[in-house]
C-alpha cells in the first residue's frame, strides 16, 4: 500500500518577455511560467503536475497549490485512483478554500495542478501514458452542477456507443498523428493558421489576406504535407480554402459585445473559421449574441481558454454560444473536470480544440485530444490542436510533431501526463533564486 | 500634493469556528477573516480596506492584495480621485495578474480590498462618510464589458432622473434608518427573517412554519417596532405576511438545477419571498431555469453573494434569472464595480439587497445601500439589508441599528468607508502571530 507522504512545489518562470513570445492585445509582457508540483510517496511512485501562468502571480498560485495538496497528504494512492471522480470531489470540498473561489481563479487553477499531478501518478502506477487510461472515464469525471446538461447515464451511453471502434481509431491516430495548427505570428509552416487581431481593423484585413493567399496555395505546403482530404474540407465548412486549410482569428477578450460584431464582420473577406475570445470569458450571453451577429457573415465563435469551470462550458453549449470548445488543460481543475467538458461537448455535437502553447500545455493536451478522439467524440476530422514550438526542451518527454505537421502519439509507458520537467530547468529558472534569475539581478 | 507611499497588510482571523457562527450547508468551520490593507501617504491621509474570507486562504488573498496595491504606490491621490472609473481600469489592467483571474477569485477579491481602501481614502480626504460621495458616480463606475446592457449615457440619464428628490430621500433615511433583516438562526428579533435550508426538506418545512407563525404575529415584534406599512407590503409581493414581514431561505449552492426546483417547491407552504443561492453561482442559465420552475409556486430567486463580477450580474439581469440582486461589497472589486451593478439593477428594475454578515460587511454595505436609495434606484421599500450582530466591536466606527430594527445612517465625517479596525483587534487576532493565536497554540 502506497501513501502520499508530501510534495515539492516550484515557481518556475521562463524569461519569454525578452523575446515577445505569446504577446497579444490583452496579454503583454508574458513570462511563461509554471506553478509546478511533484507528489512524493513512500515508494518510488511520484506524480508531477503544473498549471500555467504568464508571470507575476505565479507565487500566489504556488501557495494555493500547497493548500490544496495538503488535503491529499497521508492518503493511500490506490484508494484515490479507485474513483477519480470521487477523489476530485474530495479535493474540491474544503469549505474555507471554496470561499476564495468558488471553482475559479487562483484556487481553481491550483486545483488543476494538483489534480493533474494525481492523474500523472495514476498513469505512472499503471505504466501507461495518461491517454491510455480510458477505461472507467465516467467515474473519473466531475458531475456536480451539470446534471441538467448531461447525466452520468447519458455520459455512459455516449462512451458505450464509441466503444466498438476504439481500437480502430487508436490505430489510425498512431499512424497519422493528431491534427495541429500554429499560432506563432508569421510562421507559416502549417496548413491551418491562427492570427491575433484587435488592434487595427485595416491592418488585420491586410495581414489576413496575405496569410489566406499562402494557406490557400498548395505550393506553400511544407514538403511532404498533403492537403486536407475532401471529406475533411466538407467537415470544416465553407471557410476552408481550396487546400482545405482554415484561418482562425483571436482577439483575446478586447471587445465589448457590439464592438466585437462590428469589428469582425469587417474581416469577412479573409473567411475566418471563427473568432476566438471576442469578449469577456464570463459572458456566455455575450458570446451567444456575437455568434448570432456573425452568422450572416459565415464566421463562427470559439472560446474556452479562460472559461473557468465546467458550468461555464455547460452554459456556452446550452446557449448555443460557440462553434468550438477550447478547453484549457490547467485552467479547468485537471483531467477530471476536462472529462466532463469533453462529454458535454460530444453530447451537444460541438468539436473540441484545446488551447495550447505557453509552457507545458502542448505536452498536456495531446493526451486530452486522444481521449476525446478515441473514446468520446470519435472525431478528429473537424478538430485541430494548437501547437507552438517553444520551451519543449524543458520536459523529460516533450511532445513532438511528425512530418505531416501532426502531433505524434505519446507512447512511453513511464511518461504519465508528459509534464515532468528536467531538474536542471527547474534549478535554472526557479523564481527568484534560480541561477538564471540570480544572474539577471547581478547584471542590473 | 499627496502621494501614496506604501501600505500595511494584515491577515486577521477571528475564531468563529469555535461558536459555529455563520455555518451553513456549504460553508462549515468558518473562521471569519479579514484580508486588510491600509494605504499610507506622505501626509496624514490614510485609507483602509479589506476583503472577507472564512479562514484558510486569507494569507493567499493578502499576498494578492500586495501585488495589486503595488500598482498604486507612488501615485498622486488627487489624480486617482479625479476619475475613479479610470483609476479602477488602471488597477485592473496588469496583464500578468489578469491571467490568474481574469476578474474572479483571489485576484479579484484582493482588488476589491484595494479599491475599497482607495475609496475610504477618497472619502476621508473630503471629510465625508463614503455614501456622501454621490456626485460624479457615473465617472466612478466600471463600464468595460457591460455596454450591451447599459451605456454611460443611459447610466447618466438614470442618475439625472433621480436627482430632483435626492435631498428628500436623504432626509427620510436619516430619520427612519435603512431596512434590515437578520440571518442568525433562531434569533427572531426582527420583522424579516432569513433561514438556511438544504439539509432536510421535512425539517426545513417544520422550522419554516414556526418562523412564519412568529413573524406573522404582530405581538412578536420587538418593542417599538412598527409593522411594515401597507405600501411596503404591496411592494413586497404576496409572500409578505399580515405584518408585512417576509421570510427568505438560503441554500448556499447545495443543489443541481432540477434538484433545486424539486426541493424548493416543497416549501411552498412557508411562502418564501425567494430562495437564495439555489445552485452554482456561475450558473446564470441554471438560475433562470430555477426561477421559471418556481414561478408557479410564487417563490422568487436571489443570488449574488458569490457572483464574481459585473458581467455575471449583467447576464443574471439579461436572462431574467433573479428577483433580487445580492451584491457583495468585497467579492466585487470594490465600490467602482458595485456602482456598475447598482446602475444595471436600476435599469432592469430589480431591487438590490446586499449580502452582509461575516466581518466588516455590515460596516461596508450600509454605505452602498444609501447610495442606491438616494441616488440610483430611489427605493428602499422593497429592499432590505442583511444584518448580523457580531464582530462589530473590532471597528472604530461600527454600524448600528436603531430602535425600529433599521440601520442608522453613518454620519461621522472622519469614518470614510467605516472599515477601520482597532489596532488592538489586529494585534490580538493577526494570524498566526497575534496574541490570541499564539495563546491557542501554547494551549495545544
Amino acid at each position: 500500500m502506497v501513501k502520499i507522504t508530501g510534495y515539492e512545489i516550484h515557481d518556475v518562470r521562463f524569461p519569454t518577455s525578452l523575446t515577445g513570445d505569446g504577446t497579444d492585445a490583452m496579454n503583454t509582457e508574458c513570462d511563461y511560467s509554471s506553478a509546478y508540483i511533484s507528489f512524493l510517496t513512500d515508494s518510488d511512485l511520484v506524480g508531477h503536475g503544473m498549471t500555467f501562468t504568464i508571470g507575476r502571480g505565479n507565487d500566489i498560485v504556488c501557495i494555493a497549490i500547497k493548500e490544496v495538496a495538503n488535503r491529499l497528504v497521508g492518503k493511500e494512492t490506490e484508494e484515490l485512483f479507485a474513483n477519480m471522480g470521487k477523489t476530485w470531489d474530495f479535493m474540491m470540498a474544503d469549505p474555507q478554500l471554496r470561499w476564495i473561489g468558488p471553482e475559479k481563479g487562483v484556487i481553481h487553477i491550483a486545483s488543476g495542478a494538483v489534480n493533474n499531478a494525481l492523474w500523472d501518478m495514476y498513469a505512472r502506477s499503471r505504466s501507461k501514458p495518461l491517454w491510455k487510461l480510458i477505461e472507467e472515464l465516467v467515474n473519473s469525471a466531475a458531475f456536480r452542477y451539470i446534471s441538467d446538461a448531461i447525466t452520468k447515464e447519458e455520459a455512459l451511453a455516449t462512451l458505450k456507443e464509441k466503444e466498438a471502434e476504439k481500437k480502430e481509431r487508436e490505430e489510425k491516430v498512431r499512424e497519422l498523428g493528431y491534427p495541429a495548427y500554429v499560432t506563432s505570428a508569421g510562421w507559416l509552416g502549417y496548413s491551418d493558421e491562427k492570427m491575433k487581431v484587435g488592434a487595427d481593423q485595416a491592418n488585420d484585413l491586410r495581414r489576413g489576406l496575405i496569410i489566406r493567399s499562402i494557406i490557400d496555395d498548395p505550393q506553400h505546403l511544407p514538403a511532404g504535407q498533403a492537403p486536407r482530404d475532401l471529406n475533411s474540407e466538407a467537415l470544416r465548412g465553407k471557410n476552408a480554402g481550396p487546400t482545405g486549410a482554415v484561418l482562425m482569428i483571436d482577439a483575446n477578450q478586447v471587445w465589448d459585445v457590439q464592438q466585437a460584431i462590428d469589428y469582425v464582420k469587417g474581416l469577412e473577406a479573409i473567411k475566418p473559421w471563427f473568432i476566438e475570445e471576442p469578449t469577456a470569458p464570463d459572458d456566455i450571453l455575450g458570446h451567444a449574441a456575437i455568434r448570432k451577429g456573425l452568422k450572416p457573415y459565415g464566421i463562427g465563435v470559439a472560446t474556452g481558454e479562460h472559461a473557468h469551470n465546467r458550468m461555464v462550458f455547460k452554459q456556452l453549449l446550452q446557449a448555443e454560444a460557440i462553434d468550438v470548445v477550447q478547453i484549457d488543460s490547467c485552467r479547468l481543475a485537471g483531467v477530471s473536470e476536462v472529462l466532463s467538458v469533453l462529454l458535454m461537448a460530444a453530447k451537444f455535437g460541438v468539436p473540441v480544440c484545446p488551447h495550447a502553447g505557453g509552457v507545458g500545455l502542448c505536452e498536456y493536451v495531446i493526451h486530452l485530444s486522444l481521449i476525446d478522439y478515441i473514446a468520446v467524440s470519435g472525431s478528429m476530422e473537424r478538430n485541430v490542436l494548437e501547437f507552438v514550438d517553444h520551451l519543449h526542451e524543458h520536459f523529460v518527454t516533450p511532445c513532438s510533431i511528425n512530418k505531416n505537421g501532426r502531433y505524434n502519439v505519446p507512447t512511453n509507458p513511464n511518461e504519465g501526463y508528459s509534464i515532468e520537467m528536467h531538474k536542471a530547468s527547474i534549478a535554472e529558472f526557479e523564481w527568484p533564486h534560480g541561477s538564471y534569475w540570480v544572474g539577471v539581478k547581478a547584471k542590473k
